[in-house]
């Protein structure tokens, strides 16, 4: 198993130590429970927003604490969702009078595990919400879709509505929103390995590729010979664009992600042959961001999140984010000679 | 050979549209040249940075172009280096009357046709100068150093320095004085697949690694069994500590790099053994950057660069620089809503 670590056992733990000693001032890690939590104290009549999941999509969830996104992440082991007490610790913690919302991804692991922390917290009187997260249009049964890239907007834009101060009800009302019109289509050409498994997580000819992935190694709905660029980019917005019933005119937000070990070049040669599709579909790109933004280890794939967009996303997709991830020369944006 | 693109022959024009497609505020193509600027109007008061080489390092080099870093870069085919015409027109392209800084990595080809290009431009009568950056220290005789990390710190420093308004020979100082100061080590569990060769570019077997890699696929000096993050981390720093004559209370900046294809979870255990080693060592930590600045493709492997410090050289790093590799989220850091 080619990996840069010590022992599967301290994967996580060590990871998570790396990702907080490289940003003292934003996070600060509870070491009890592999939860992140932003270092400055909270303001107690703003919204908290709480995620996680199982670890092995960085930079999801810990790179997206801090101002303007969450308020506390929860790392399970490698593909495993975090406990029930863990979820209630990171919640406790964050919890404000304005209360907690709660971003789940939906799993069942995680949708059991998160709500059964978020009811224990309202019998103990913190107001909390939660909002599950289901964009994959792999699935293709709504309530079974998987949730992936649109959670990384919905920390985004959630996150920016209660910096702004509005209520718990306001918040998860966006949050809501965000999940309705937003879709994603993964691929991948690898699989990867899970640190404790030590194997691969399925078999693929030199020659193949997998559609329609998710974000823990699992195959697609879909085996191809290796597709170009411009193919996949077409066969995945087609797929967003017909659930989403996205036409001529309409205005989106896209996404281009790096499923893990994509690289920039690869990525940007995809980003430029989604653009192309898109724009002769006659769909406004309003903006967009490339990069790495939620992983399955270090799959050698991709995926497209699209957004339906109106006035208040976009504000808040352009709210300030001081969160790792958003941070590569790890410096406020204000940092100055 | 499993990469996301269209055809060998279109891989860097296409990356090279993504990147400018992603970036329209920042950046634009000359497609004659494959050479990228920055959007808007040179001041003509700011001495200008030219750099760049073979293509397959993204980031590096069109991925720093903007305020605060490079005025333009040149792309070459993968891992070739650009041809004189095409470096004598970005000179030529970017050049004002306060002059033009070109940064070369210490590598036969860049620094001929570099060279070459400066030469071209400064008999045209364009104040012209150029540094070599030779931070590798796998290779023992420094002037067979190759030229790696550290250039992306004299993209950094001397970009600050000029955006200050100081002079051309002060930039160039100030350049020196960041490649007199800074070494770089690598390390690869894998090689990478230069996309119009089709195979690896050497063959490593399931349990080896290779120690002291440059950027271009090429095997490195030692190879050893996998080794652990935390030996990685020891032998890698310890090159450079011995190199740089670094000890206890010495004060420097960290880059710990993915060198293509190391997942986030890999690169932030990596870092956290670096900054322990260090710690040990009784080396101050200022401050540091982790994450994926220059590769070699698909490369499963890392880079530690290190720099002693000044108060100087503190101040440029912390300038602003609103180029792409800098900004995920693309948008401007004074984004508000």
């Amino acid at each position: 198993m080619k990996k840069v670590m010590n022992t599967p056992e301290t994967y996580v733990r060590d990871e998570l130590e790396g990702l907080v000693l490289a940003y003292p001032h934003i996070l600060r890690l509870d070491p009890k429970w592999n939860n992140v939590y932003r270092k400055h104290k909270k303001a107690p009549d703003k919204v908290a927003l709480v995620s996680g999941g199982g670890s092995g999509h960085e930079p999801l969830h810990a790179g997206f604490v801090g101002y303007g996104m969450l308020d506390g992440a929860c790392a399970g082991h490698v593909f495993t969702s975090p406990t029930v007490p863990q979820v209630h610790a990171a919640i406790k913690e964050v919890a404000t009078e304005a209360g907690v919302l709660v971003v789940i991804k939906n799993y069942a692991g995680d949708v059991m595990n998160f709500k059964a922390a978020a009811e224990m917290a309202k019998k103990e009187g913190i107001k909390t919400e939660y909002v599950i997260v289901n964009d994959d249009v792999a699935v293709p049964e709504p309530e079974k879709r998987r949730g992936t890239d649109i959670t990384i907007l919905v920390h985004k834009i959630a996150g920016a509505a209660a910096e702004e101060g509005r209520s718990l009800e306001e918040v998860k009302k966006v949050a809501e929103k965000v999940i309705a019109n937003g879709r994603r289509f993964g691929f991948t050409l690898t699989p990867c390995i899970v640190p404790q498994v030590g194997k691969p997580t399925f078999e693929l000819a030199e020659d193949e590729m997998e559609l329609g992935i998710g974000i823990h190694g699992e195959k697609g709905v879909e085996r191809r010979k290796i597709m170009t660029s411009r193919e996949i980019a077409e066969y995945s917005v087609n797929k967003i664009l017909e659930d989403l019933k996205l036409g001529p005119n309409d205005e989106v937000f896209l996404i281009v992600n790096d499923q893990g070990s994509l690289p920039p070049s690869e990525l940007f040669i995809f980003y430029r042959d989604v653009r192309k599709v898109l724009e002769e579909k006659g769909v406004k790109v309003w903006h967009s961001w490339v990069g790495r933004f939620i992983t399955s280890l270090e799959m050698h794939g991709g995926s497209v999140a699209i957004l339906r967009v109106d006035e208040e996303l976009k504000r808040y997709i352009l709210f300030p984010a001081l969160v790792p991830a958003n941070l590569p020369f790890n410096m406020p944006p204000y940092a100055s000679v």
